[in-house]
């Protein structure tokens, strides 16, 4: 199931190469990295916001933003999910 | 390499069930879901910052505390990483 | 010149005590007190955006919108500019 | 009571021209604006956990840590509480 961020990231990173016009991601991207950073902050808040007084399926809604924003700032900083994951293996290893 | 991340879920849950006293992740469960949401508002934060004016090392290392304190404060609403993947999958499908 | 603060939680209170139809402050009220936090958590966000990459302009904008909504937040919490400044004072006088 | 505001930015500029060995504010100043512009950030998610579930006096002592935080940022930007608050009274009058 995992698969599907790697699956995710794939459509961002082509996107990025291959922006359309009515892409919300490719909207993104053309507003900046630091517009992308706020996204992921206020995404982090709304889920914040839904842990302490929304019901379930609002929660899993606000994770799923989250993931998402995360994944576009992190392709806009040319970092891929497998670096991320290879790192996060290699702390959690220990 | 995804799957990491249903691997560290399955021993964030196991932390849950059976805390373990010098456990990271059980002082978080202890400290309760306001200071687990707080961390990871905070590590969105930090993400930002990192993607702003830190290297690419140091962003890498903030989007694992980012994923792992996610990863924690999921498994506190007892929702699993699959139910959010599959969420997300059935959005960026259409 | 820091009266100014007293006088918009002035507003604000008058605004939550009688409400006016078209109202920013109002529709805030309805919302209710999760997505005013949320809002003073996405402005706090701008301003750390606008402190890193943006221009001193555009920072001040950010630092308005953000004591703004944290007067609307403090008072939905019933709670005045006083008595956080009167503590503000007590910790800085030590 | 709103003076104390500007008192407090009086000394926080103060201690930027002459840092004081054991000053928490020279700390901040040490760690640079990216370190301080994730105070702010942090100390707004404080604020906003501790109106979703903590009590009043928990809230007014974040709202000082939000204020006192946001004021250094203010400073070590170069930016006066005077100018940000002609800049609210010119909003709100309209």
């Amino acid at each position: 199931m995992a698969n599907i961020l790697d699956q995710l990231q794939a459509t961002i990173f082509d996107r990025k190469r291959h922006p359309r016009p009515d892409s919300y991601t490719n909207k993104l991207f053309e507003a900046g990295r630091g517009r992308i950073a706020q996204k992921v902050g206020e995404e982090a808040i709304e889920v914040i916001i839904a842990s302490l007084e929304r019901d379930r399926e609002a929660q899993i809604g606000e994770f799923c933003d989250l993931f998402y924003h995360t994944l576009v700032l992190m392709s806009d900083l040319d970092i891929t999910l497998d670096e991320v994951l290879a790192e996060l293996e290699r702390r959690h290893r220990r």
